[in-house]
């Protein structure tokens, strides 16, 4: 079934990021990939997935929720992580975060080609702010 | 198909709103529904609905991605608004602004009893700063 093919394809890139296999993430990323709205290829796509793991060291994707069908994905996923200086404009400076982001993917020949992605960002600057 | 039942459930949900139906809103919520992890209940979110559309008499959701499974409902909204004061704590003041709303529900008994929304503030927050 289509469906657990993509929800398959997801958990493998899940773990493809955990693991920091960055030689395989062309396996489920689209050459031409676009990230809200903007072209950014494999590369670039690469480049700021490995800054992030720079950024924030114990960086780590967790699913929370996932479903597919036979062409788009959509997760939650969970972070509980210790970004070391400013992430998402806010000045996190090595505290402990957590926060929910909500993504769509779009994909084309078993591989992702559009990621539409909200990020909890109000909930980052709430814990940031002690409310 | 349960997915069919659930796409199609929301969908009649996404009219009731867009139709200010609300005596009907029970059919697709449930008593005790909550909203990222808050327990508001049928009438309290019923009146949150209500509230938004008076504060934004342009209001319209609009289903740009959907996708089900037995017991959960992705869905990516679309909005082309003019909130006539403050909007998610910016001062939007009648200006008109585009922003996406990813959001995952969690289902019983045919009900939406689970609310898991995150919507795109950083692309409102740009706009009003002509970014």
């Amino acid at each position: 079934m289509p469906e657990i093919g993509l929800t398959a394809l997801y958990r493998a890139y899940i773990d493809c990021l955990n693991n920091r296999a960055w030689h395989d993430l062309g396996r489920y990323i689209a050459e031409d990939i676009a990230y809200n709205g903007n072209t950014i290829g494999l590369d670039g796509y690469r480049q700021a997935r490995e800054a992030e793991f720079r950024n924030i060291p114990d960086l780590h994707f967790k699913i929370q929720m996932l479903i597919a069908d036979d062409t788009t994905i959509a997760s939650r996923l969970a972070f509980d992580i210790t970004p070391r200086a400013e992430f998402l404009g806010l000045p996190v400076n090595g505290r402990r975060i957590s926060f929910a982001e909500n993504v769509f993917y779009e994909c084309e020949n078993d591989r992702i080609a559009k990621v539409w992605s909200i990020i909890d960002n109000v909930a980052v600057a709430a814990q940031l702010s002690g409310r």
